[in-house]
């Protein structure tokens, strides 16, 4: 099962799959739907995770649910759990943990919107559970396999990013501890490349779109994209997220907030209401194009 | 003008567009649109420049000429003079040069679309420029800045390939010559990026569609996309080449062939006239939804 | 504390150095050296840390920690617990866990030599801390935040592999987590850098030394590197270890196997006891070129 | 000859090397020397080419020569020609051109060293090569086959530089133009490789130092280093010389300025005499150690 191959020999499609075999499709036409709170990934269906950043306080995110869901939005994203690449909290940028969860909770009852959050701790994995619908694995866990693997044995749907230094090999692998685990629900989420840099160093990224079909030749689960945390830059997401749907993914995630540039973190990313709204539209209009649709009927 | 900057400093959009003061955008409102053979780039229209890798006879390219024509192709694109990675031809692969100029003049004729073909050398430029009508300056010579003087002072309209090495503002920076030498009808054009690699050597890219409203926030050049060259697999151009669409590229450059399977070169990413006509109406679709469109009317 | 800047605009090394005020410099000479089991770190010595991949069985072990002792080495290396980008493991490559700590610990007494090995689960770190000096955070887990502090505050040295994605801002970031956990004793290693494919998948890296000079002008902390993961190539194991004593590295970690080409995994890499005795005179005559030595005396 | 690869399926060695005939190696110790200006290229010694990145003027070339001659080097460099990212000059930063040829050619009998100099048209050949004893084809027109088949065409050595995008198997393309065109003579240079970015532009690059063991593992021509442009930072150019010397390779180029703060182009990264003396000095002690010398004796 493991190869090793010298310098200039690299592995084929079919060499691949063999390492994967519960994440490979078994043919060309090979896809698997899901329902999740009611709403089916992998299907005509392209549904749409929006929220902020991070669940920064009860209203905020109750606010921002009902107005997602009035926009047609099908998932509440935000973060309570939330990693950074240092250990410090500003006053603003606090991780609000528990209680991010339970006002998650309080927004879902509101809004009948599913919950997407992120897990990163084993330990925190039953409370998040009550609450979410779909337990995202971020970026930086894309590797942790023992954390997917007990998120995977909740039953949980799973959403796994892709790590902006992760071939889709390794993506793909990573998506096989969880469905080895026996969790058939898992998503996959493409969220921009990055490259090692020794003295550049910043945190944006180079959204890969290509990798959408690149992943639909190989694996028979949802592709979903997330071109804010790709693209770091406001003006961006829309022709990416256009971009992303006319590339064939099965779902969005964007972030929304009420008031961007008082995001308490990466102001310079999120939508306001209004921009989702009209991109919603725009999104559904692309989607209509190629024989899918933003809309459940 | 020119700056240093430590290690850890980076540029600014601001400090590019010094370099660049002829590229850049006046204000968040300033692109340019121009005429060639009749067609505009710059506005609502998306010019669709389509042709096989190679001009490999007189029959081929007339016949695809006329057969991309009637699918609704703006331009012929096809090479006649192509470098290429290593010394040599197989019988097969040659460059027809000289007569490929010539057949591209026959399919100019007889199909009364404008031509796009590649110029590699100065003293070739009289000979081009009698059938040409866009000059394609190729990926490997984006940095070879007497070739684009060159060409640039001839008044032809340049369409300037991204290396698929070079950054955003070396990539501007090589246009600066051509508005610099005096020609005002400038094509940006994206292929696919890669990376160095040591050990790891094919000639496949990535299609960075960030480009797309990244070099619009800066230029106001119409920006085209090649998802053949990038993507390198039939399958994958399809999705690549509508996603350029709503990305919001200005034109898109196509390898169409009659028989792909048996192209001279490169023959697992042409498609073939049948596809190019349904992949013509899809894009046209999404166009429209962005408020564009691929047609004249 | 976190701030955000708009494409283009970059951040300097006084903004990284803010991100991590344990991580980073004092001033320009400001290095901090520690002692690990008897052997000093940071100082003049650059200790060897070798052995093979997986501590396959008791036997090869202790055989191993023998003769790399004897060539000079300071610290065995040896996985019992070994991330796999797949869930899977062949008949031969098994991971032996328990039995493989306790195996380490059979040949530290036989050896004298510490012990340094990788950690993946905060339940197996008191098993773990028996046994070893000095705990591996692996590449796949530089970003498992919560795994690091908890390994840090088991007041034993931490070793962090950057992850083949990350920058420099991110590895040192990471490191600030330990740092922050209360451990001063934290090594940093570079094992070689990749970039992100969409369909050229391989596990091989490019050794990043230019990071070592980088590093060091930024932290205090001591830079090991690891050319045998990096090259994956038994062949170029030489010249980059050579190279990584003379770019100014701390320490250097080579994988070393009785049997090379009957490894349990990776079997391209290892180089055999003879190979290490030799590079392990000539990775000192380098040392002594520039005032260090690979000796105590 | 011409193959190509469904995505996944990479190319191994032998491949490789059956695209550049002449480049690859007859067997595993198969490596040319040659002589150049008296001093033999690809043998025990490892010459080096020193000086400004431009002839700014005739004393500063005329004192640059004698003092690094003074200090060891074996040949001259700068710049008359330079191709930059942007068509504007400064009034510091002006290409001297026929009068940096000239200077040259002063400096050259002054010191007796050889000379090597960038050579970016055609139509300048036959004046640069009164004076050059190397023709250095520079990053940018690592691509450019015409301009390196006439270059090579001239009988003049060659020293082509790598591309910063190109993987190895094109810049060992580009060296079979050369040696095609019937010019056995040619040294490849790496200077530093960088990555695709769509909006963090600057020119600093990765030195690729794996790349020398690759690149002998498959061609017997002589491989040079240059860290200067590729650290672009004066710190880091001992640290990446010196190891550049312990990789193996065969040949150092280093920017030498009398007053580096002052250099008309790029004054982070020259070092000034007293540092070239003293590098010298610590880079033969290197090649010492590993069989190889700075001195001609």
């Amino acid at each position: 099962m493991i190869q090793n191959k010298a310098p200039g020999k690299d592995v084929s499609i079919e060499d691949m799959k063999e390492k994967f075999p519960l994440v490979a499709k078994k043919d060309s036409t090979h896809f698997s739907d899901f329902e999740v709170a009611g709403v089916t990934f992998g299907s005509k269906l392209i549904p749409v995770m929006a929220g902020p950043n991070m669940v920064e306080n009860e209203s905020l995110i109750v606010e921002t649910a009902l107005q997602v869901k009035k926009a047609g939005a099908h998932f509440l994203r935000g973060g309570a759990f939330k990693p950074l690449s240092f250990p410090y909290r500003s006053e603003k940028y606090t991780e609000t943990r528990e209680d991010g969860i339970k006002w998650l909770g309080i927004a879902k009852k509101e809004s009948g919107l599913g919950i997407i959050t992120e897990v990163m701790e084993e330990k925190y994995l039953d409370m998040i559970c009550d609450v979410a619908d779909i337990l995202q694995i971020g970026s930086r866990n894309m590797q942790n396999y023992p954390l997917i693997t007990e998120a995977a044995k909740t039953k949980k749907p799973l959403m796994i990013k892709r790590h902006y230094g992760a071939s889709l090999r390794d993506w793909l692998g990573a998506a096989e501890y969880a469905l080895y685990a026996g969790n058939k629900k898992v998503i996959l989420c493409e969220r921009g490349v990055s490259v090692p840099h020794t003295h550049k160093d910043s945190s944006r990224f180079l959204l890969d779109l290509q990798v959408v079909p690149a992943a639909k030749e190989i694996t028979h689960l949802p592709i979903a994209v997330d071109p804010s945390h790709a693209t770091f830059w406001r003006p961006w997401v829309k022709p990416m997220a256009l971009a992303s749907i006319a590339a064939g993914c099965d779902s969005v995630m964007l972030e929304v907030h009420p008031d961007p540039e008082n995001s308490a973190v990466d102001p310079l990313q999120p939508i306001d209401f209004s921009a989702f709204g009209g991109l919603m539209e725009e999104m559904n209009n692309i989607a209509t194009c190629i024989g899918r649709s933003l809309r459940d009927d």
